[in-house]
């Protein structure tokens, strides 16, 4: 039987268009390190991604399906930039400015950015590399910069005031398919080539109505909110779309993301809804410590990213008064995959497993875990499994560059078409995700998953200990076996194996034991001060470590 | 350029095994009228709406696009069929049983219903029609009831308990469109036949999502809902799916509507939610009067389906501490049209004409007022026009009976598709919709409206009328022109029009003022006590109403 409903595609301009017209008066204020931040309101926000979208489309030749790099902070060009862009047909990439410039330059010659939109104070970072990037046919130069770097570059550089300045406040969108591509953001890759992921407008509809329900971030027209997170990160957790819909208004950083200025433009604007990851929370707690201020209108702050330490969601409850709501997601989810929030009814001391665990699964977001032995790992809270996610808002495949068929790798996807997380972990019966490990360092002893990590912290809780990483080495009896490589504190490389495995014992399953341990001066890292253990895999298959076996525990 | 997001139907499925398994163990508590309700968890109703389905598919020969009506009463059953019932593919049809009988069985005929589910209470309704309900096959009895009622009946009689003993509480639900149709409901028709509308899985899901915003009923796993408003009534304005998605528990009335067994369950039940059209809230307000109870656990209410009296709302907020949102919709709208939230940051006072106005339109509700002359009036909170709407949740035709088209009467939908509301009002600037007339009242004077209501309201406030109700006459100059019709009320015959009409001229613009008066004895009313216009403008028409025409007052 035919469904009697409209067919009305879930697309930007929709947000956009209503946004401007009920939410008008809701305010986007940009901090500027001055007296006065810049504020706009969302009419005003309205009509100048209206005038982009002209500007770009008559003046710059964008038509639909375009790909438009952003190398900006988090201010309201950035949201005009979100808004006009896609609802134009084009497609939004924002580029992440932290990145290594010759990665930055991979990203935007395999996304084949036709124009890139840069703030001013960022143009010492593009100019070096536009000679190498070879699909950029103009530079859109957003506020003030020394645009003299640009001198004899190839593309056609112009103004963004300028650009817009003029043009009609109104723009008739494209009624597009809610399929259509919207807007891209490539993970950062810590193996490999940095891989794309493509949103399209549904997804941004329906992950935007998620990040307002009250079950979720909950924000309405009462909300300030202040996406400390980039917007070239994830879109800033969807908060750009997500505002739009409900009213909510924002405050954006900008570049001022020092622990002062945000302490701040908190006690200044009020804003009663934060989201970042844990280390800016960090500074900002030690920056209250030296430098008090009034905090708190916070109501509530999302944290994701990277799992949050446990002591600086309780700073934050009991200093400050603000509750931490400790979130998960990636790239490929758009990034709302699980939200902390604990079950109702429960004490202080009965919430806190819950709150720190990475959280509970909306009902957009399915979930399992693909057990070591194949087949699913119950939702037991025990039995761990590597997260695998399905929904509207999750990837099913990576873009594939310029005119290529999206790729779909079979270790990021299985034949079903879920996300393979790459995360190991395990789900309470009531949904609660806990993740323990990477799957990449987990050690597949025997058809059972030991986790690095769980082996890591136990042996760094021991005294003599400054420093612990275990990985996975060749066993012919059982596939995989842990190597312990322990860094000594100062004046403790005294303490024999023996004792170290038997204090591990006390915590440990005895078949978890690791056999194998070595003994480095440090433990090799990558460049954001993670344990390296490629480079450990490395020295092991190289003979590179010196590996004491002790007499094998029992294993059963 | 391809998206490279997963394609996830949004299926009622995803919703229920969502339910089931996240929050197992919210609560569906049906009150029975006998000491202890029935409670039964999440994951009872979803092992239950799983056996439903194989007993309806194995035993019934149910298939997909079947249609199901259930003619019952809000209770854990009603849920289970709510679930069962399009998981499986096939279309739930919720029965009015208010409706009088021959509209009852032209609706089952008219949808084909091969199944119906009836509550033994509701037997003595159901026995009688179903000679007359030829593509009835099946009858499945739910709950205790006098069955010798249905001997020698053509269809197969069945106990919905026995259907479901033993079966498996598990069913590999189909992997479903998203746009196939998955619930059914018939506006009741005040004119001419009535009307089905076909929701789809998609519309249900997104509309879901739209209930649990923050911004809208803002429902989480803390709060327990009542809906009061049947099931039958636009599927109890979509809370039996919403709940399931977020783990709101949910307490059911069953058919305990008097104002006692509410205020009984809402006092030892301790909802924190309810929601109902103003009339239940009128008897229980009198009830609490007359037999004081605690209702303190409601934090909100809302409240639909009629305009509520303003004296309403302030004494639930005065007497009980209890915030009654009001709200906007419509069968076409799966309800939620508007919710009267007023905008943050304003006084009490301030807040009051934005809490009695039909309230504000969310993202996936477009708006627009078709005015008088053409084109679309202004949001500007004083230009009238005829209500359209449009969104993912909105019909878009109406079902055409049994192998048909779906039809799309013109007066009904605009030529691009939206929805003709035929309510007329005016929306402010920032979004808020009041509702002022029936677009077949309004009085289409020289392309300007004039407001029955408006007269009518205006008239009823000099202390000799009882009654009037204002209808459109034609009119040689104006096209149409009002005519007042009024009751005086014992003893006050004798006041005269002109002074009627000097009144009427301290409030209404003097254009608007009618010259054409008559008095009756009473006004003719619908079966629900509502003016019946169309019997008086017969009347009118037939000479049947004694007019008098004063000199026309100045109309520009």
């Amino acid at each position: 039987m035919l469904s009697t409903m409209q067919d009305v595609p879930l697309t930007i301009s929709r947000i956009l268009e209503h946004g401007r017209k009920v939410h008008s008066t809701a305010q986007v204020t940009t901090w500027t390190g001055e007296a006065e931040p810049e504020r706009r309101t969302f009419a005003e926000i309205g009509n100048r991604a209206a005038q982009l979208a002209h500007a770009l489309h008559d003046e710059l030749g964008v038509r639909e399906s375009d790909v438009l790099g952003t190398l900006m902070w988090n201010n309201s060009q950035h949201m005009e930039a979100y808004f006009g862009i896609p609802c134009m047909g084009a497609v939004l990439h924002t580029l992440n400015l932290r990145l290594p410039p010759e990665q930055l330059a991979w990203i935007v010659n395999h996304a084949a950015d036709r124009v890139v939109l840069v703030n001013g104070s960022l143009l010492p970072l593009l100019a070096p590399l536009l000679p190498h990037l070879a699909p950029v046919e103009h530079v859109v130069v957003v506020g003030p910069g020394d645009t003299s770097v640009l001198e004899g570059c190839a593309p056609q550089v112009h103004d963004y005031e300028e650009l817009l300045a003029g043009r009609s406040t109104t723009y008739d969108w494209p009624e597009l398919d809610e399929r259509t591509a919207a807007a891209m953001c490539y993970t950062s890759g810590t193996t490999g080539e940095p891989k794309g992921i493509v949103y399209s407008h549904r997804s941004i509809y329906v992950h935007s109505m998620q990040v307002n329900m009250a079950e979720s971030m909950g924000l309405t027209d009462a909300d300030i909110t202040l996406p400390v997170v980039p917007m070239f990160h994830v879109n800033a957790w969807g908060l750009p779309h997500a505002v739009f819909m409900v009213g909510v208004s924002v405050l954006l950083p900008d570049r001022f993301l020092q622990p002062g200025p945000l302490a701040e433009m908190i006690a200044s604007e009020r804003p009663t809804h934060a989201a970042a990851v844990p280390t800016i929370w960090q500074g900002l707690l030690a920056e209250l410590e030296a430098n008090p201020r009034d905090i708190s209108s916070l109501r509530t702050v999302t944290i994701g990213g990277s799992a949050c330490p446990p002591s600086l969601m309780a700073a934050f409850d009991e200093l400050h008064g603000v509750r931490v709501c400790h979130a998960w997601g990636m790239t490929e989810t758009s990034p709302l995959g699980s939200l902390a929030h604990p079950p109702s009814g429960l004490s202080a001391e009965e919430e806190w497993p819950y709150r720190v665990s990475q959280g509970r699964f909306p009902a957009g977001v399915e979930a399992r875990l693909a057990a070591p032995g194949g087949g699913f790992a119950p939702w037991d809270g025990a039995s761990p499994g590597e997260l695998e996610v399905r929904g509207p808002w999750i990837a099913g495949a990576y873009f594939g560059g310029v005119g290529a068929e999206p790729v779909r790798p079979e270790d990021r996807f299985s034949p079903d078409g879920w996300l393979r997380t790459g995360d190991v972990g395990v789900i309470t019966p009531d949904g609660y995700l806990t993740l323990t490990d990477r799957a990449k360092d987990v050690i597949k002893s025997g058809g059972e998953w030991i986790s690095s990590v769980a082996l890591e912290n136990a042996l760094m809780a021991h005294d003599a200990v400054a420093e612990a990483a275990v990985i996975a080495v060749p066993d012919d009896k059982w596939d995989e076996r842990p190597l312990a490589v322990v860094v000594f504190k100062e004046g403790e490389k005294s303490v024999p194996y023996e004792e170290l495995r038997d204090f591990l014992g006390e915590n440990i399953a005895r078949w978890q034991l690791p056999e194998r341990w070595a003994v480095v001066e440090s433990v090799p890292k990558t460049s954001v001060g993670k344990f390296d253990k490629k480079v450990l895999r490395a020295q092991y298959a190289e003979g590179g470590l010196d590996v004491t076996e002790l007499g094998r525990s029992t294993t059963s």
